[in-house]
């Protein structure tokens, strides 16, 4: 079988480890062209390949070939490209291709794009006939770092982002580093926001790695970015193994997250990428984290350092206090009416804790561009 | 808390073994009034209610009082009634109630109603927010026998029955046989063709209670209801628990499904009632079992009597024989291309089997009407 291997000792795999529906994840060049990878995982050589109008022209012949050559039958699904588009009306566009093609209960579905398209085909392969198997082919840097790993999957309600969903294992993730050559540069750097957050969260040596080879990610060399892949799913698998169903740890990897969502929401959907906003918000948190006296100013220049050697963006937008609390108690992680946040006491070391309000305000108001 | 204990002793309670996702079934008269039963199984005082047109103004009140009372604050969502409705568009009615009133993580959507109810509800439950807590109550024969047991949800698609959804397990079921003093005879007969259908799988000793015991039934009962509900919720979480996912021996209580869901999607769905088309699905099993000199004439005699005496049909329409197959072929239970049957080799012994093609054609051109 074909195999795209001028530079196979560059590829790392690690395991995530959930028991029954542990799965590997493998990360490096020329991973489109390796059926050997794919077959052993395919319960029957029967795919639905999911992926939009973006990626299709660029991965979807390519990754095609590769398990036709291996007798593998192939429906392709084009969606619509965009956060507008994860929803339950193109959730069902999937579904109709399913039925209409006689997809079975051992067919794999394949997603071939970045977040939207991972997490739409996901869901869609935890609900058609109750659960089907389904393979991670993430294309962007955000999606291979962050949304590939831990079995999130979902779709978007008017009313709340990823409100609607399931936790569903993909079978295995690949994730071809060739294929962030044709990410824009914006796209980049977003994805880089996850992977600092990493760093900040539970490894400090990681973050230290990161601020030595910022330079070598920014401009894609290849080892570079396999290493930071793999660090960063590394990270994030020990989080999910130890918290499939987000009940605690897992929710450290929402750093970032509950102020980022409402920078995403105030400022309309899609105008911040989801990155950007994390990176903001992931400002706001360690802001925040100052003024309840547990984080120093100078590991916060640290993190801002960072961020902007990765051209994103540190200061989040001037929205009314009011909004943004408003856009926060819609967060699934209210609960019981209070909110909760993930914070620093050092970096490397985030912790949940409820917030003073007029700590919350001050950030919210002073922090702010 | 108020209790209607008039006839406390008749409640019979089981329990579904399936390690940390384990439930209770109680099943007897005026459970709508037992807080003390459902309180334990809250996460939190609010409860979504979700119920449709016809049982709403039936039970709504009682069950809503039951819980306010108790300090539970309630949103209630009445969806229009049948099967016509249990589809995407219905289950985003109840999405869009629960971002509407804010429904957390610990907040638990309650199910008041027949199957179509609590098949929605539950795959509501499963996907908001990747999960939240669900209490089945159902309020008629077929769903207190059926499909609140084995955590099977999911709302149909235009091309396929029940072919999206996820198994999700209630916190705990509410099976008041009161509520079925306000079922319509044919419904009353429709559950118990499903009743009948335990009988024949795996429990010739409740078969022949059934035959003993079917005139009492046929009354309502309330001691015989108790009893042939418990016994089917019996029969049938016995096999759930041994095969929660469907892998194998839980194929068995597809027992006439196979052909039920052909004579349902034949005639047009909403014509003949599932538990109707079950039965009737079930003669042609019987049938097919004998033409492969598997079961005997006079044990299809005593299920058609039985059947019979439950005022359900035991006669398939003429459908042609294509038809059928090709309905069939849209079945969940195509593996590989091949149509795999549930047959019978005695009364309680059912197996999985493939069948030979000439006499699946025999018996859907001979045993139908």
């Amino acid at each position: 079988m074909p195999q795209n291997t001028d530079q196979p000792d560059i590829m790392q795999t690690l395991t995530v480890n959930l028991g029954d529906r542990s799965y590997p994840i493998h990360i490096g060049p020329g991973l489109l062209d390796r059926a050997d990878l794919i077959l052993p995982h395919l319960a029957q050589k029967r795919v639905f390949i999911v992926t939009n109008t973006t990626v299709g022209p660029l991965y979807l012949d390519r990754l095609s070939r590769t398990l036709a050559d291996a007798g593998v039958r192939i429906t392709s699904v084009v969606l619509p490209d965009g956060e507008a588009y994860k929803n339950l009306e193109t959730l069902n566009l999937i579904f109709d291709a399913l039925l209409t093609d006689r997809a079975e209960r051992k067919t794999t579905l394949v997603a071939l794009g970045g977040g939207v398209i991972g997490d739409i085909t996901g869901f869609a392969a935890a609900s058609y006939q109750r659960g089907v198997p389904f393979i991670q082919v993430p294309t962007t840097l955000l999606s291979q770092v962050d949304s590939s790993v831990g079995g999130k999957t979902g779709v978007n309600h008017p009313l709340g982002k990823n409100m609607i969903g399931a936790f569903w294992q993909p079978q295995l993730v690949l994730a071809d580093t060739d294929s962030l050559n044709t990410l824009p540069d914006r796209e980049l750097s977003a994805g880089m926001a996850e992977i600092i957050k990493y760093g900040l969260i539970t490894d400090a040596g990681f973050f230290g790695w990161l601020e030595a080879n910022i330079a070598r990610l920014m401009t894609r060399d290849t080892a570079a970015l396999t290493e930071a892949i793999y660090r960063s799913c590394d990270n994030k698998a020990r989080v999910v193994a130890a918290d499939e169903r987000e009940a605690g740890l897992r929710a450290l990897l929402n750093l970032g997250h509950t102020f980022g969502h409402a920078i995403e929401a105030g400022m309309g959907y899609g105008n911040w990428l989801h990155g950007e906003a994390v990176a903001a918000g992931t400002m706001l948190a360690c802001d925040l984290s100052c003024r309840m006296g547990l984080f120093t100013r100078a590991d916060c220049d640290r993190a801002a350092a960072l961020f902007k050697a990765a051209n994103l963006p540190t200061v989040a937008p001037a929205l009314d206090a009011a909004e943004y609390l408003r856009h926060m108690g819609e967060d699934k992680k209210v609960e019981g009416g209070k909110l909760r946040f993930v914070l620093l006491r050092a970096i490397g070391e985030a912790f949940v804790s409820e917030s003073p309000a007029d700590l919350l305000q001050q950030t919210l108001t002073e922090a702010v561009a």
